[in-house]
C-alpha cells in the first residue's frame, strides 16, 4: 500500500470485486433468483456495470439522485427501494426516468401513493413496489395493511410491480435464518392477501447481504444484497464471509505510539477516523472495525482524524506503518471518499470516482 | 423548511452562527485568551472569515487539505494542530504553507519531528506544536517526555512554538471540570519541564468546545473550540449550550408512520439516516440526535436514509411533514453534504459550499 500517495483512503481490490459479483450471480442462477444489486453500497458506475455484466437486470438504489446517477451512466432498469415521499420537485428527474428507463419506486402507505401520482400526473412508466415490515421494524407496513395500499396503486392507474421488504433484524449475531424465515413468510402472506383481493403480484423481492443465501429456499424471487461486492467487518464478524472476501480496506498511517502505561493498555494512533471509517458499531461488534492482517488488535476509540489501536505492546509497529483497516460497515465508507484506488491485487491501477457519493436526495 | 428543495438537508441559521462566534469571542478577550477556533467543525470558509473578523488570529485545522483550502481562501495563519506523519508528497504543500503563511504542525515524537525535518528540508516556516497527553489516552505524550521532542525540534534547526493538548475526556457529563483541570495541569507541568530544560514556551494551547470556559481560569493562553460556532446534540445534552444556541440543522421529511402496534411503540421513519446525521453516539447519549421543537422524541435507530423516532401515539405526524434533527456530533454532519442551506432565522437567503468536505489528507 506504499503506492497510495496520501493516507487514509480507500483501496478496493478489484479481482475479490469480481470474484465477489461472480458467486453472488451464480448463486442467483442456481436458484432461479432475480438479482438486483443495492448500489448504495458502493456509488460507482463501474463496479454496477459488472453487476450487470454477470446477470443482473438492474440495480436498486436509495434516492432520486442516485437513480439518476446511475442512469446516466448508462444502468436502465432501477428501483428505488425506499418509501420516497415525492415533491413537485422530483417531478421532473422521476419523469425522465420513467420515459427513458424501467423505474420502480417504493411506497407503504396509500397518501405516497396519492402524492406520487399527483407529482408524476400518474406515469405509466412508474411502477410501484410495496414495503413490508418482515421484522425490522423500520419502514413497511405489516401483511395484513398492504390491500388498501394496493387498491390506491390501482385507483391510480398505476402499475403495482410487486412487494419488497428489507430483513435488517438479520444484522445481529445467530439471526439470520430467523430473519430469512420471517421475510420469506411476510412476502408469501402478503401475495395471499393481494391475490385473495384480485392483484397480480409480479415480484416479491427481499434479502440483504446475510440473508440473501438463506432466503432463496422459500419466499422472494428477487434479492437486493449491496454489501457482499465489498465485504466489510460486520458481514465478517457475523459469520457470513471470510476475511479473504473482502475487497475493500481503508490504508492508514500509524501517527502516534504508546507503550503501556500506569494502567492504560499500548496503543496506536492512526489516521483514520470517523470521517472514513464511520461511527457505525452495532453493540456486538468488537470494535470501530478490523485491522487486516492483525486479528488481535482492536479499534478501540475512534474521533473524526484518529484511530485508536489496542496492540500488543511487544509488537507495537513505529510510527509512520501503514495498515489496511476493514470498516464495520461498508456503504457508510465509500460515502466519505470522492474516489478508491482499485488495485489487482499488488499494484494500484486505477481510481473510480464514488460518483454518487453525498446524493442524499 | 418548506423552501428546502429535496430532502434531506442541512441548514444552518446565520444569525445563531454570529451570536455563537461573538460570544466566544467575547469570553476568549475578557479572559485574555488567544482564540484559535477549529474549523474541521464547519469546513466553510465564510464562517472562518467571520471567526477572524470577530478577533481570532488564524484557525487550527486537522489535515493539510484543510490548510490549503482555508489558505487558498484567504485566511493565512494555520496550526495543524494533528501528530502529521509527512511523507514526501506532502512537501509542495506544506513548503508552500510554510513560505506564504504562518504555519504550526502538530507532533508527538521524535521520529515524526525527523520525518518532518526531512519532507520540509527544516523549512524555517514551519513551526512545531508538542502535542500532550491530558487524560484522553489519544495521541499526545505524558509531560515527563516532552524534552526529548524539544531537543529533536532543536537539533534540526526547527522552532517550537509550544505546546497544545484537546482534553477529549470532557466530553462526558460531569467531566468538564476536571477535563479542564487536568488540561490545565499537563500543560502547565510540560512547560516547566521545559523551562527547566532551557526552553522556551511561547503558546499553550488548550480548549475543546466543553472545556473552552473551564479553562480560561488557569493554564491555556491560546483556546481551539470548534463546535461552539454551530452546537450540537451532545453539547446540549452535556449541559453546555441551550437549545437556541443550536445553530444547525437537518431537514428532514416524514416517509412512514405507524401505529403502536404488538409491543412495537409508536413511529415515524424519516428520511434522514447516518449518511446525513452521522452515527455517532456517545454512551450517554438519548439517542442518534434531537428533533428540534420536540423534546421528548427519541431518534431511537438510523440505518442509512433511515432515521426511526419513537413518538407520542396520539401526536404522530403524517406522512410528508418536514421536521428539524439535531445531529449528535455536527463536525461529522457537515462532512456528509456539499453545501448547507443558510437561513437568516425565516427564510433561506443563500447556499454555502463546504469546501474542506472530505478532505481527510
Amino acid at each position: 500500500m506504499d503506492q497510495v500517495p496520501h493516507t487514509p483512503a480507500i483501496v478496493v481490490d478489484e479481482p475479490i470485486v469480481d470474484a465477489n459479483i461472480a458467486a453472488m450471480a451464480t448463486f442467483a442462477a442456481d436458484h432461479n433468483l432475480a438479482l438486483r444489486p443495492h448500489a448504495k453500497t458502493h456509488k460507482i458506475a463501474a463496479i454496477g456495470h459488472k453487476q450487470l455484466a454477470a446477470g443482473s437486470q438492474g440495480l436498486a438504489v436509495a434516492t432520486v439522485g442516485e437513480a439518476l446517477y446511475f442512469f446516466e451512466h448508462g444502468i436502465t432498469d432501477l428501483f428505488l427501494s425506499y418509501p420516497l415521499w415525492a415533491t413537485a420537485n422530483d417531478a421532473e428527474s422521476l419523469s425522465r426516468l420513467a420515459t427513458e428507463a424501467v423505474l420502480a419506486v417504493g411506497t407503504d402507505s396509500v397518501a405516497a401513493v396519492h402524492q406520487l401520482a399527483d407529482v408524476t400526473r400518474q406515469h405509466p412508466g412508474v411502477e410501484l413496489m410495496i414495503e413490508l415490515n418482515s421484522g425490522h421494524n423500520r419502514s413497511g407496513v405489516l401483511p395484513e395493511h398492504v390491500v388498501p395500499i394496493a387498491e390506491a396503486i390501482r385507483d391510480r392507474n398505476m402499475v403495482l410491480r410487486g412487494l419488497f421488504t428489507f430483513p435488517g433484524h438479520s444484522y445481529a449475531p445467530g439471526e439470520q435464518t430467523t430473519a430469512a424465515a420471517d421475510e420469506a413468510r411476510t412476502l408469501k402472506t402478503a401475495e395471499r392477501y393481494l391475490h385473495e383481493a384480485g392483484f397480480d403480484v409480479p415480484v416479491l423481492s427481499g434479502g440483504s447481504s446475510p440473508t440473501a443465501k438463506a432466503t432463496a429456499a422459500d419466499g422472494a424471487g428477487e434479492i437486493r444484497p449491496g454489501v457482499y461486492v465489498f465485504g466489510d467487518a460486520q458481514q465478517y464478524e457475523l459469520g457470513r464471509i471470510d476475511v479473504e472476501d473482502i475487497a475493500l480496506t481503508v490504508v492508514t498511517t500509524v501517527v502516534s505510539r504508546h507503550e503501556a502505561q500506569d494502567g492504560v493498555p499500548a496503543r496506536i494512533i492512526v489516521d483514520a477516523g470517523s470521517k472514513i471509517l464511520a461511527a457505525d458499531r452495532a453493540p456486538w461488534a468488537t470494535g470501530h472495525g478490523r485491522v487486516l492482517g492483525h486479528p488481535d488488535a482492536r479499534i478501540t476509540a475512534l474521533s473524526e482524524h484518529h484511530g485508536t489501536i489496542s496492540w500488543d505492546s511487544d509488537e507495537l509497529p513505529d510510527i509512520g506503518t501503514r495498515l489496511q483497516l476493514i470498516p464495520n460497515h461498508v456503504c457508510v465508507a465509500v460515502n466519505l471518499v470522492d474516489e478508491v484506488y482499485v488495485t489487482n491485487g499488488e499494484r494500484i491501477t486505477k481510481t473510480w470516482q464514488v460518483g454518487a457519493r453525498g446524493l442524499n436526495t
